[in-house]
């Protein structure tokens, strides 16, 4: 990361660091996917990976409004979610757990998501960019609305075959 | 990790994952509330740091509910959250800056441990431990009434300062 002196250097490595982030996500997605036993929940990781592609899009549009070439920084904290993911997926030893355990990380992922994405829309107004945090908004909604399906699929039906 | 092979495994494994990220946040408070400029700012991490005892205490009474001994499991999600806000920190230069950077790392922290007491309570309900639910959800409010908070912060003056 290099010095960061005003709230647009401030936003503009935060943007990189979720640039990365959906980017290790897009490829996290396809590989989570084929290991969800329920059609549902593979459903859900499908669709979503598409809305992540729109996403990446949007943050590059982002890039653009000020003046930028898209470009990626190492985040450490969507790796370690990533990680933590990972080590689920190979330690459940039961395919509905293992369907829980990806639930549950999916929705870490989503409200890192949404907890980047809420502070890079109160940063871009800040800055006068309007244009910028109505893109941004746009995926905050999409990444509300994956939590909430998240956190019905979960309630719904995989925990209780899990119990 | 070890293999989990029931709801029950997988949600013991989470109380540890939280139960080692909160004592993390315990270690990071008292640092990061050093580095605020803002009295506000400051106040809010102190508040927090005892919040977060309190909190250490109900996962210990969740941990005597399931009959087990508090323990920890390391956890890469918060590991790579609190490195990133680390690095934060040390390239921003300039005070209002930083506290931009902190408060938004903060909210991260915050969304991580909403999304994973929101699972807890949910698996817990599963489990028929309805005690430990009310426990868990106690936390959850917590977590979000800080996390509103940091906006507040943010949004009222902080990120005006920075810009």
């Amino acid at each position: 990361m290099s010095d960061m002196k005003s709230l647009e250097d401030l936003f503009l490595h935060h943007l990189k660091d979720v640039y990365y982030a959906e980017k290790q996500i897009m490829k996290a997605l396809p590989k989570v996917a084929k290991k969800a036993d329920s059609a549902k929940l593979r459903k859900a990781f499908e669709d979503h990976l598409k809305e992540t592609e729109g996403q990446v899009g949007r943050l590059e549009q982002v890039f653009d409004i000020f003046g930028q070439k898209a470009k990626g920084e190492t985040c450490p904290a969507i790796k370690g979610i990533i990680e933590e993911g990972e080590e689920g997926i190979k330690d459940s030893k039961d395919a509905d757990v293992r369907d829980a355990a990806m639930i549950a990380d999916a929705q870490a992922v989503e409200h890192y998501e949404i907890a980047r994405y809420g502070t890079l829309i109160a940063w871009a107004e800040q800055l006068g960019k309007h244009d910028a945090a109505k893109l941004l908004k746009e995926t905050l909604d999409q990444e509300y609305a994956a939590d909430r399906l998240l956190s019905k699929l979960a309630e719904g039906q995989l925990n209780k075959e899990a119990a």
